[in-house]
Formats: structure tokens, sequence, C-alpha cells
């Protein structure tokens, strides 16, 4: 099968690798329709992370069952099902407790040295815990966009609204416009915020800030952000501030606009952030965060979009199929493109 | 009046002070009934912490008002009140968010240089938001100790519950037996924890920490505590854990116990804490926590102890009045004391 294979820094080429058989009675193989480019998939491209070449790469993606294994009961071959980013069996206390990113027996797609979610196919460990069926059919482009942002960054965005305690009346500030902090705009939104202050420089992502929700826009960052924020909220900051970026600056803008007894929802994932902790002591303002666990919060969100209630899909700015997956990156990597979409096959 | 001095590391002294005064129409003067010493006194006292000689000392204290301001409209001559460590005006928007301890026009006693709990009277900033009339008379010996915590130590480990969110059922986790350790017990079982691991190397408060509601006590430190900790939580952790030391070795511990998605609430002053971000991130764990805000707190945990349902007066157990200050640090200092209670008035 062709899968996408990261070859160096700046540099992603479409490889042939083998496909994919249930190796495990718990697996399954997904036939993959949607793909795209995360946010974090960039820190390797940049070199801001280390990653081995000749990896396939990706782990965002929907696709169509191809086959299970014996133990896997839930999932069938033909089902049309969504892929969280981690696979989770679904039954171990972190788990049921709501956090399957920590599940004990789980890990991140590629699993192991496995296939990436940016290929034709993809073995899923722990298939019964990890996959959700979408139900109907004859989706739209539209909702399978939607649906697509549900394996990550629907999710991602929804994490920071859940671990900031985003609630009903909230006034919310998001600081970052990219994907995350765009859907996180939509979560907050979702959940109740009255008001949602975006932080964006970007004229496009301002105007999907505003449609996904934002009721106003602030285009500063730094201390004139901070200062920008206190005067919109009487002085004393936001209910709740959510970091969608994942570098320091970001961080220290989301605990600096955060009021006193808030907690600051993050999500980026962490690149030299330091938390000041007797700064944040004497304000009261709490820090929480971490990989979304996208399984858990899948089925509530499934739900919203093919009621038409929530559009995520829309972050979706480029789109190309597998031979474009460098375009794809590079679209993304020069803030061209909010986030890419990749067609890799039909439902 | 007579007023406790800090006159360098190891050194308090009873001396003379001016008979505190109104200065601001919206103060109180209090003549001091009760007063005790502070963990957080420790640190100046043992020299990690700098503060000016010379200083009058102490925040935590209850006793009669003698004088009152012009415009101060709730508090009346002759009230018996519970001061909290910290003055606040109860009508800022952080006042009326709850935290008491970040309000716009407040700060902690002594206030600027101004008089310390650990004297005869305090002049008493914005007495109309700060201080909690008493109801009732004739309190026995037992419910006024038990009234004075509620000037900050029962608050405090009221807090460490409240910022880690124990709820009904929880499995919680306090790491420190001190006063504010023992507190955080008696208010995680107040908000219905289930089960309340103590960690303890001390048998007399051990002992008090099984009184006040601990169903497992761990005499251990480090890795060690870590390990048994996750052998009590089926490998995962605690809901909630209660860091009340303000050590980092204290915090690392708190933070390597608490099971993904929970978060830690901290409450000892900090010194030396560093979070591991990371770490943290990917167990989705958050902290949250600071100088608790007392004043929010104390009417519903005045009800409780007026009611006899909760004694936090307990973890006094030396007892000496303003000329044995000295003394009352000495016993804390060389752990022979849990807490000092310093007899100044009477009601």
């Amino acid at each position: 099968m062709k899968a996408a294979i990261f070859k160096g820094q700046g540099r992603i080429e479409i490889g042939e690798r083998p496909d994919p058989k249930v190796q495990e009675p718990t697996d399954a193989v997904v036939r993959v329709v949607l793909a795209c480019v995360c946010g974090s998939d960039l820190w390797y491209y940049r070199g801001e992370s280390d990653f081995t070449p000749g990896s396939p790469i990706g782990h965002e993606f929907i696709g169509v069952v191809e086959q299970v294994g014996d133990k896997v009961s839930n999932i069938a071959k033909g089902d049309f099902v969504i892929s969280p980013f981690a696979y989770s069996d679904g039954t171990c206390p972190n788990c049921q407790a709501g956090i399957t990113t920590a599940c004990v027996a789980g890990g991140f797609i590629p699993a192991g040295n496995g296939d990436g979610g940016q290929g034709e196919a993809v073995r899923v460990p722990l298939a019964d815990g990890t996959l959700v069926k979408v139900p109907g059919s004859d989706h739209s482009d539209e909702t399978l966009a939607s649906l697509l942002t549900l394996s990550d960054v629907m999710c991602t965005g929804h994490h920071a609204a859940v671990s900031a305690e985003v609630k009903q009346g909230d006034t919310v500030a998001v600081v970052g416009d990219g994907a995350v902090g765009l859907c996180a705009i939509l979560a907050a939104k979702r959940l109740g915020a009255q008001r949602i202050i975006a932080l964006s420089r970007n004229p496009a992502r301002q105007e999907l800030a505003r449609a996904f929700g934002a009721t106003d826009i602030l285009a500063k960052r730094g201390e004139e952000a901070n200062e920008a924020v206190l005067l919109l909220t009487d002085g004393v900051g936001v209910d709740a501030a959510l970091e969608c970026v994942g570098t320091n600056e970001a961080m220290q803008t989301a605990l600096a606009i955060a009021r006193p007894g808030s907690i600051v929802g993050y999500v980026g994932v962490p690149h030299g952030i330091e938390i000041p902790v007797p700064t944040l002591f004497y304000r009261n303002v709490g820090a929480h965060g971490g990989p979304a666990p996208a399984r858990a919060y899948i089925p509530e969100l499934l739900d919203d979009v093919l009621a038409g209630h929530i559009n995520p899909g829309r972050v979706f700015d480029f789109t190309t199929d597998l031979n474009g997956i460098a375009q794809a990156y590079a679209a993304m990597d020069e803030r061209r493109a909010i986030k890419s979409l990749v067609k890799v096959g039909t439902v």
C-alpha cells in the first residue's frame, strides 16, 4: 500500500509499505477514507522534535473496517469508523474514568512502528475500545470533514475547554488561532460560554473564529494582549483561558489572563513551557491539560456533528490526495492553510 | 500594648507597640482573645524566607471588636469575630467570585507594617468585608480553639480539598501531616471522600489523622510512598492529591500519585517547587491552589464548628500565653507540637 513517510526535516514522501493485517485478535484493519495533517506533525516536520526518518506518519483518519481479529465484537467488517489518535482498551480504570489517553494498555497512532494515519490502511490495536462506528450513510463531504476532526483536533479543542472547566455564561479566552484554537472556540461556545475572546492576527482565521462563536478578536500578543484582555474583563481576567499552541509564550499569556480561581486548559504539545509556581500560587490560577481523551469525547461530539449543531470540518482550507501529501504539510508549515485534508479513499 | 516581634532567625520576643486605633473609616480594631502560630511563620523563623527584623508577626486570631470606623456597618463594638489571615472588601470581582485572597483592595495580615495577630490588638482594614461575627456566647474552650482554626489552617486544608475538587466517594491522599494536612483530611472527609490516605510517620499525628477521617496511613516517603499509594489504588493513583507542605519533595509526591485526569490541590506556601510540565501533560494531571480564600469559606465551616460536626481545634497540642510566644515557636520548630495556641485575652 501507499503511505506517507517522514524522510527528514521538511521532507514528506509517499512510499510503499506492506498491507496491514490483523496481528492480534483485538486488532482491526481500517482502509483510510480521509486523513489530515496535525499541528503536532509540524513539530517534527520543522525539526523541532525528534522523529526517526523512514517512519510512517499521521494519526488522524476515518475509514472503513476491512478486517477484524477474532476477539473484536463491537466493530465489524464494512463499518465506517472514526479512529481517535490514541488507542485504548475502554476497560482499564483510566478509560473508565474517561482518560482514554492514559489507558494502561493503550498508546498513540502510529502504534509501535506500525501504520500512520496518512496512508491507505492502518492496523488499529484494541479495536473494540478504540474505534467508533458512525451511524448512517451517504454523509456529505462537509459532514465527512467534520467527522474527521473528531479523530483529534475537535476533541483536542474540546479538551482545552473541559480542562479549563468552561461553563454556562463564562467569559473565555482562546490563545492560538490554529485548528485546535478554532475548535476550542467552537467547544467553548457549545459548553455555554457567553463571551469568547480569540487572540488572532490572521484575517481568515479571525473570520472562522467569529463563525465558530468568538465575540471579540484581539490582534495582539504578549504584554499588550494581557492588558487588552484585562480591559475587557473588569481588570481581573477571564473565567477560563485555553492554551492551544504549546509554546511558552502562549502559556504565559494564558496564565496571565486567567482570573484568580480559574484553571488554564492547555492542550498544545508543550515545547519549553515553564510554569511559574509562585506567581500562579499567589493568584490561585491552576493549569490542567494533556492529550485529549478523544475516544471518550467522540460519542457526544459525533451526535452534534450528525445533527448539524457543530461543523468543525470548516477548519480544513486545503485539500489534496495522498500524492499531494508534501503540499499538505508545506501549506500548513507556511501558514497558507489552517489545516490540510487528505483524500485517500472512498466510503 | 504587648505584641510578638520577630528579632531575627530563631528569635521571637514580646515587645511594646502603640495601641492600634482606627485610621481609615473602614477599619476595625480587634482585641485579640486567641492567636496561634502558623506553619508559614516557621519559614522566616528558620531563616528560609526573608523577613524584616523588628516586625510584628502572626496572622491568625479571633477576638472582640473594640472600635470601628464610621463606614463600618456589618460589625460593631463588642462583636466576637474571626479574622481571616487576609483582608478583603467583599465587593470586588475577585471577592464576588469567592477568591477573597485576590481582592483588588485587599492584602495580608499584618497589613502594611501594621499589627500582627500575635499581639494584644490588631487594626483590621476593610472590616465589613473581612471580619466574621460569631453567633452565640459562652463557647467552650474546645469550640474557641476550633473557631481560631477558621482564621487560616482549617480554611487552608479545606482549600486544598476544594482546589483538588474532592467529591463524594473519592479516594484522596494527603501529603503532609502538619496542621494544614490534618485539616485537609477533615475537609476531605467533610466533602464526602470515602477513602483518605494520609502520609505520616509521626504516631501522634497518625492518631489525629485517623480521628479526622484517614482510612489508611502510609509511613513512607518519596518513591516508596508513590508505589504504596499506587498499590492501594488499582495502580492508577488517587482521585485527588492534596499537597500541604510547600516543598518540592511533597509536590512531586502529590503529582506522582494523582490519577490521570485529576488535579493536585496545593496550599503549602511554595518553596522551590517545580512543576514538570511534560510529565504532567502526558498524564493529564493538573495543579491548582494558592492562599485559601478563608473569608469565603468561614461561614459554611463556622456552621459546622458550632454544630459540632467538625472539631479542627484538635490540631492544637501546645498552649501558652503571649509571654510564652518563643516557646510556641520552638515547640513547632522542633516538631514537639503540631500547632501552638496562644491565649491572649478573654472573650
